[in-house]
């Protein structure tokens, strides 16, 4: 049963580089509207990077109207210090995204690699070759932030619906990878 | 020498209040706006606790239209947990003041003490008292979370012009205390 249409903002947000996806979603079905990073390394002042991704997301914001704000957010980190700017990092999107009215949901590392590959512990390597499988396409930027902006976006949908799109239910990146060898860069 | 005058927002985010306190400073002499708190316990989601403070930080910003935000960050917390969720409360002020381009400036909670009372480690009540003390008033509000906030406005009047307002440059609590014994609570 397909359900309302969803424009899915998925962000994994970050103090130097901060990934984004987009996509549409019926509940069944999934289509790629926008992906790509925000750089905030060229910034060497604290509040400049935080500014740039505040503005950053309220752009995309405005520019898709997303009906929700997928984030990704670890529970633990290296030092208290590292939590303390990545809460911040966080605080930009949430405020972005608050600012509009348009409501959040967040979800583990380990749950998004999970719910993409059928393992918590995948690599980003195979999370964002199990995406172009997925939205079916080969076009996904190289950088690995950006990708997993987007397997944030693509974890919501499925968290919708239970069970990842199409006939095939691979049981994880392994079975994936047995029927994709070709797919595997060595 | 007198400079130009400026409205000082000083804040102490926290996830459950956030105090505020601001101030009209033209460099010497200073003069208290308003002083508050923002109370986000009523709230059971952490969202609408976040939205909260972005909320009336901007009303308090859009209302006053202050030129600095202080902010009280303390750079180190009892765990990441907490630090991640003082990171997004600290996001939302920080948020709302690039939004309106108020450039934002940090102070230690022990750089405020000791701006106010001369302690690093004074206790809430004493920075209270000198407060009230500095800004000539009796009807500061009870609430410490206020006082806090509005401390970090003082300091940073302090750090613009180097030292306490009036002719008597307090040596820290306890010379303030011994000149002012009716003051002490006890």
């Amino acid at each position: 049963m397909a359900t309302k249409k969803q424009i899915i903002l998925g962000i994994d947000p970050g103090t130097q580089v901060t990934g984004y996806g987009l996509i549409l979603s019926d509940g069944i079905s999934m289509e790629l509207l926008a992906i790509g990073c925000i750089q905030t390394e060229k910034f060497d002042d604290h509040y400049d990077r935080l500014q740039c991704i505040f503005d950053r997301i309220l752009e995309i914001i405005l520019a898709y109207k997303p009906t929700i704000l997928a984030i990704e957010a670890p529970f633990f980190g290296k030092n208290v210090q590292s939590m303390l700017k990545l809460g911040r990092a966080q605080g930009m999107a949430i405020a972005a995204a608050l600012s509009q009215k348009i409501p959040i949901q967040e979800y583990s590392p380990k749950k998004v690699k999970q719910s993409i590959t059928g393992n918590g512990n995948a690599a980003k390597e195979q999370v964002a070759a199990m995406l172009g499988h997925i939205l079916k396409t080969d076009v996904l930027p190289k950088q690995l932030d950006a990708t997993d902006g987007l397997a944030v976006a693509v974890c919501h949908h499925f968290s919708m619906r239970g069970m990842p799109k199409g006939g095939k239910k691979y049981s994880g990146w392994e079975a994936f990878a047995k029927e994709n060898a070709s797919r595997i860069v060595k």
